[in-house]
């Protein structure tokens, strides 16, 4: 019935063609990548998923095909059918898969012409990144996005094997849900049939899978699409995909060694890597203290030092006052960088600004004294003890931020990896997970005047630190964990609260009263009464983890449609405007935009 | 650190446990089915996703047990520990899995309490809809559902692993995408950062999918949601789930090569059915003819026979008059069926009218005359014609419609099978696929006097009928097809359009200018002269199949958070009321709806 392509059936693959083959005659389809006319013979390097394999369109073969051969241009669609030849040894390319064979073609069927494309099909090409995804569907046939979709293919498979093999059920929950607090904004979906309500996308399946566990389905997963309407600064996408998971009758452990397992096999399957399991393990305390960050990344060292005891008795009046404030001053030792001009310095001290250090103090450390604008302030045993701390050596640079824990931790977290970064201390090729646990429950939002929950309010509170709940919340640390990877969280989790009244006391901690509850959530607490088991999960972002796997700098990288940052597609160009029709059916009016 | 259950750790499912594990000790976690004294010893039956085993508390294993064992009800959630004991002979129970062992219990966890459930946790309860939609966690934990779910995963992890080992790749779409027109309402997703435009969910990745063929991809696959605010009269859900595949460089046979294999395997892998493929071909203008609709059931025969040609020159005015207005008259042989009662013959009636039908003619046959009101009408010839068209033999009921085409073939194709159904003509136990092809490419819609796409603007045209697209749009026949299975459409797709040229033509056929399409469209006319392969595809409803597969009346009976008619899921209650300050980001105001 395929007119067009007649009777030709592709046979092969372009990077099926080895040697193996000569002499055999083979039918190719794919595009045209370059054209050469070289002494009366056109040569024209094919290319589909697989890779390019040469054929050849010589008068000798075939005088009608190479005449016709003549009219091919770059990424034209052809289907040929040839003979599989070795290339004469001169001709041989050992770059190329396909380098040491070509096939005389017999048989041309031109299946599509093409316009010249608004860039070469080619890696290594410097095109800015609108007219890319205004041309997304040109950009993919590049050879890199081919690859970083099929490792996304082979990362999803992999981890549905696993947990397939582990008795996992793939079981989907709804898109057109209610609102639940996930921290972030709500996409809102209006209701035509319910003229006047709005369903919302889900930031994740939490309380469906979290009801699946009530159901006695044991162990859900997904791979899902979730949403948040958030303002896009960093490498964010509206919709993103969740590896979403959910546990019965087990603890932090089985899930752990669950996670553990999958993201070995998702290393193994698409990296042909081995991760060494068990993870390592870091109180998320600890974390804070000596890395400044709760996703530090451990392919380097570099700790940060808490110095506060020593400079708060000091005559740095600076130092010593953010200390009794109840800040606090913590150094960071940029081991042999005393060179680092005034200049870099500099530029180091704007790069804290951004987490609102309000100043970068260093000390260059000489065999026999320090160059420092602050050395002066210290005496000869503090800075005995400074050296001791920090673990100054000849040649070393220090910084110091002094302020606010929040800004402390933030400012010099950030300059480390930033400094790793600049001075090649990150082996790329290693991957170093670490499982970051026992996070605070509750933080303070001094905007609202009240404790939010630091993951979402079905975390499970730690036994020991439960009793504490109504008179300092702060104290309470969780159940939750997050999986970091070379400094990125990939992961993360909790033991939730299967019991209707400690879920109940925690909405209340977050400044609910029981009609505020009972209305968001009654159908959750009602569930927990109905015979809930103890459970618990853990979510991977899987953009970002194939993001990882593929070495890209952004998650738009493995992603076949992103949107851009204002969070539109470039291709078909969406968001766009809707019909008053439609508009009326829902019952909705657009307020009068201000310009 | 999992304080609950402590250092208990389930070792076995309920229904892992065979007389094999005599003795041995084993740690179980579930649900109280049932619970009974007997003698001083406590039975429960406890079940998990497996199903259920006995466990048995006696004051001689341990006494402290078995007082704690007194506070248990149903559905309350235990972790226990005993030993595997052989029943007694007189105590097997032959027809549960479990029924030849029973657990000895020496420590009992009361992992959670539970209320009264609303309704028994067994398959054979009558209970409102609604009460088990609001309760679906409950609902859930039924064997008929668990069973269902579970079904589902199977049937998805078939499809999946098929696809994968012929080459196919998972690539994930859009959500947050542009209205495409396949014939439904779209859901619309209000932007923020754009105020007053709109994101459309996805009524199917059609235009993605072909995108990601002219990237070169080859094979795609997802099993993805979608999504069609429709008014949901028929057993349809505002969300459901599509199987979506497109191929480059094949044709009809090669797409529906793949279908058949993945049906098969998803028919060995969740029923160890054995599917006879390839399957049936028809056309579907054949269909029209011998069954009046475009998803025969053919485990039956009971063809409509068209009589038009016998009647339009009779003396029966009603039938004749039909025919010469451009009408047709169709009967249906309801073998043995002579003995239907006037009541009978009127509930056929009135359910033709359900599809516009405005009369039910009939006839008995006799031995030597037939009962009818209409027999006088007819001559001899005319009566022989049509005993003989008809297959008329004594013991026989003939009905009749006449009407436009569509009402007839619409009202007895339906009539057919509510016969089949009331005279016990289907076997249930078969499955019987038939592809549909050929189906036209246009029809007219007289609301909106234009032509209109039966499948979507993306659809081939036939080649040999191109030439009338003109001239006479409703003479084209499409490269579609349908996958039809007992009368239900669980497939369809077709070969697309891959040149810029014929696409265009298609827009103008349906009566959009350049400026509409070229802003509607622009991005696929300029993709497919960019190099765009000869491609097509097919997609699967996986709600339809699943029901199908396990034998359920609806598709809500195969999802696990389904919503009502009404568009709403009664667990979570949504959709719901969105605050002010969320709407005024989103530049929306709610139009006074009228009560």
């Amino acid at each position: 019935m395929t007119d067009l392509l007649g009777d030709m059936r592709r046979t092969h693959n372009c990077c099926d063609l080895t040697t193996a083959q000569v002499g055999q005659e083979v039918v190719l389809m794919g595009w045209v990548q370059t054209r050469r006319d070289h002494g009366g013979v056109i040569f024209v390097d094919l290319r589909d998923r697989t890779g390019i394999a040469q054929v050849v369109f010589s008068p000798e073969v075939n005088t009608e095909v190479h005449e016709k051969a003549h009219a091919v241009r770059s990424e034209f669609v052809l289907g040929i059918r040839g003979t599989v030849a070795a290339r004469p040894d001169d001709m041989i390319n050992d770059k190329m898969v396909t380098g040491a064979i070509e096939v005389n073609v017999d048989e041309l069927r031109i299946l599509n012409r093409a316009v010249t494309p608004p860039f070469a099909v080619e890696d290594d090409i410097e095109v800015g990144e609108n007219i890319r995804l205004k041309n997304r569907h040109i950009d993919l046939r590049r050879p890199r996005y081919q690859k970083n979709i099929i490792a996304r293919h082979q990362a999803t498979q992999a981890v549905r094997g696993y947990l397939n093999s582990k008795g996992f059920l793939d079981i989907e929950t709804p898109f057109l849900t209610k609102s639940t607090p996930e921290g972030a904004r709500d996409y809102l979906v209006p209701s035509r049939v319910n003229q006047g309500l709005f369903y919302a996308l889900p930031q994740s399946p939490q309380l469906f899978k979290q009801l699946l566990m009530m159901s006695g389905f044991d162990r859900y997963y997904q791979i899902v699409k979730c949403f948040r309407d958030e303002d896009l600064r960093a490498d964010r996408q509206p919709e993103f995909t969740q590896i979403d998971m959910e546990l019965s009758f087990v603890g932090e452990e089985e899930i752990m060694a669950i996670a553990e397992g999958m993201v070995s096999k998702v290393f193994k399957d698409v990296l042909g890597v081995d991760v060494k399991a068990p993870f390592e393990h870091l109180l998320y305390a600890d974390a804070m203290d000596r890395y400044g960050l709760d996703k530090p990344d451990l392919r380097f060292d570099m700790e940060l030092k808490d110095v506060s005891s020593i400079v708060e008795t000091s005559g740095f009046k600076v130092f010593a006052d953010v200390v009794k404030k109840g800040g606090m001053v913590k150094a960071l030792n940029a081991k042999g960088c005393i060179d680092f001009s005034r200049k870099e310095i500099d530029d180091l001290t704007k790069f804290v600004s951004i987490y609102r250090a309000k100043g970068l103090a260093w000390i260059k450390v000489k065999e026999n004294e320090w160059q420092s604008p602050i050395a002066k302030f210290f005496t000869d045993d503090e800075k005995k003890a400074l050296a001791e701390r920090i673990g100054m050596e000849p040649g070393d640079l220090i910084f110091f931020v002094a302020d606010q824990p929040k800004v402390v931790n933030e400012s010099l977290g950030n300059l480390r990896n930033h400094l790793a970064e600049k001075l090649g201390l990150i082996n790329k090729d290693e991957f170093r997970f670490v499982w970051v646990t026992h996070f605070p429950l509750f933080e303070y939002d001094e905007t609202e005047k009240r404790y939010q929950s630091l993951h979402h309010p079905f975390t499970a509170p730690l036994e020991e630190d439960y009793q504490h709940i109504e008179t300092d919340p702060l104290k309470l640390r969780s159940r939750a964990y997050d999986l970091v990877l070379n400094g990125s969280e990939i992961g993360g989790g909790s033991i939730r609260i299967h019991d209707r009244a400690i879920q109940e006391r925690m909405f209340s901690a977050l400044g609910m009263d029981k009609e505020e509850y009972e209305e968001k959530f009654g159908f959750l607490l009602d569930a927990l009464e109905s015979g809930a088991p103890p459970h618990g999960g853990i979510a991977f972002g899987l953009d970002r983890l194939v993001m990882i796997l593929c070495g890209m700098p952004s998650i738009r990288d493995v992603i076949a449609f992103p949107k851009t940052q204002k969070a539109s597609c470039m291709l078909t160009d969406a968001p766009s405007e809707a019909g008053t029709a439609q508009l009326n059916e829902l019952a909705l009016r657009i307020k009068k935009i201000e310009s």
